[in-house]
């Protein structure tokens, strides 16, 4: 693995403890973050999601501050990459009682940004349908901790290299998300995504579509979405903070309408 | 930490790379094994579980010689302790996709074996039922693997010394485990444990007293319990690899009958 640089716990290649929490039950919590021209973009809401996803199981998280130091230690000026920030409760004793003080650990890596096709942008993508499904778990709904055995699984189902992601379901056959992104589905100028009340990932580019969309003369709807009503939108769109929007032009031998709508709102998020 | 030590893919004090996917997903499975003398108790039985484990999410385990060679770099001779097996698939790269060859990590941590109050073994112990519940995802049901935040949600639920476990339900209020053992619930002479085909951990210590009460006049079955069978018991026994089998003396405020089987069925477990 030569293609990624880190800092755990502010020190550059360090490595984790094996007692650590997150390495044991997966009792933390993670971002993904681009970093354009040496700069985490979107900085300030992911540092918000990190504190709301920690707060939500009980763990401190550290400082802005902090964080954005080990991140300098990786990031070169003016590069472009991808920075993982993970976020554990720290070292633990045998057994799941809470440490009597915890001391949360951050894990920083720096990974290569990855080179998509061109077509990915100008015809949409292609995506599977996982067997896979997400039960539900109201009290970590919405939650991008390191519990991610599901979307590996999911993962797994598929090894054709033209599927760029895979859609998620939960056990009622709701769209909830795809592995690695959120989804929205345009009907008519309505642009509807998963209520994620009981399972999902409420990622950061989701909220920045649903928050902006309206300056497009859309509406956004937060709303349960059958496979079925997905599979009879106008247009599809996934969603994540390394690839922004893109069209999706085929689900399983479904082909789907695409417009110029992905190109427009992923130039929006870049702004 | 001061209590522990551990063997990191054969080092002494070796440590984890922050890479690793068991970290990064809870892409992993685990064992936790009473050391009884110097010798892992039942380590054939632990180690076809871990294989079995392993294997239900595509991880090659490695061998047992090896994970007894890093025991016995750690364990002393004739001395009681526990050991923690932990199989990771190992360093990834950014993102759900398996590696290209995975290389799986061990990490085998020695911690002090817990004392117990004498109480616990001669009068039973105290549960109380967890508002978590597990969600079924029969993907995953059976396996002790590294995605257990709901079972550190649950365990955050009380903090009550006198508690010694929470019963975790399912969304059907059925009766599945506690946070770190498996249940009985003695109904005349028969012995029945959780069905855990839709959630739940399948315990080594279950699965011999399942195999071993025949012996004593009792018939062992494996079914549907709701919570309110339960607490209709004439006995109830919870069990790990650690404890052994004890009885339940009380669930919330219900005082449930014991009998001298739980510690009947714990020395044979020993023998």
């Amino acid at each position: 693995m030569q293609n990624h640089a880190y800092v755990v716990n502010g020190f550059l290649h360090g490595t984790v403890s094996p007692l650590d929490r997150g390495l044991a039950y997966g009792d933390g919590v993670f971002r993904t973050i681009k970093v354009v021209d040496g700069m985490p973009e979107c900085w300030s809401l992911h540092y918000q999601k990190l504190e709301s996803d920690c707060s939500a199981i009980g763990i401190v998280c550290p400082s802005a501050d902090l964080l954005m130091s080990d991140m300098q230690q990786l990031i070169q000026t003016g590069e472009d990459s991808v920075a993982k920030i993970i976020i554990t409760r720290g070292d633990g004793e045998r057994g799941y009682t809470l440490p009597a003080v915890s001391m949360p650990s951050r894990i920083v890596i720096k990974s290569a940004m990855p080179q998509y096709p061109e077509a990915y942008a100008s015809l949409g993508v292609r995506l599977s349908i996982c067997d896979t499904r997400l039960p539900w778990q109201p009290k970590l709904a919405g939650i991008k901790h390191l519990n991610r055995l599901e979307n590996v699984l999911a993962r797994m189902e598929w090894h054709d290299p033209e599927i760029f992601d895979g859609i998620l379901l939960d056990n009622e056959c709701h769209v909830i998300e795809c592995t690695s992104a959120n989804i929205f589905a345009r009907h008519a100028n309505v642009l509807i995504t998963p209520m994620l009340d009981n399972c999902g990932v409420a990622g950061v580019t989701r909220q920045r579509i649903i928050d902006s969309v309206h300056s497009l003369g859309l509406q956004a709807k937060v709303d349960v979405i059958t496979i079925e009503q997905l599979l009879k939108a106008d247009e599809i769109i996934i969603c994540n903070s390394i690839h922004g929007a893109l069209s999706v032009r085929q689900i399983q031998e479904n082909v789907i309408p695409t417009t110029q709508l992905a190109n427009v709102i992923r130039r929006t998020l870049v702004e």
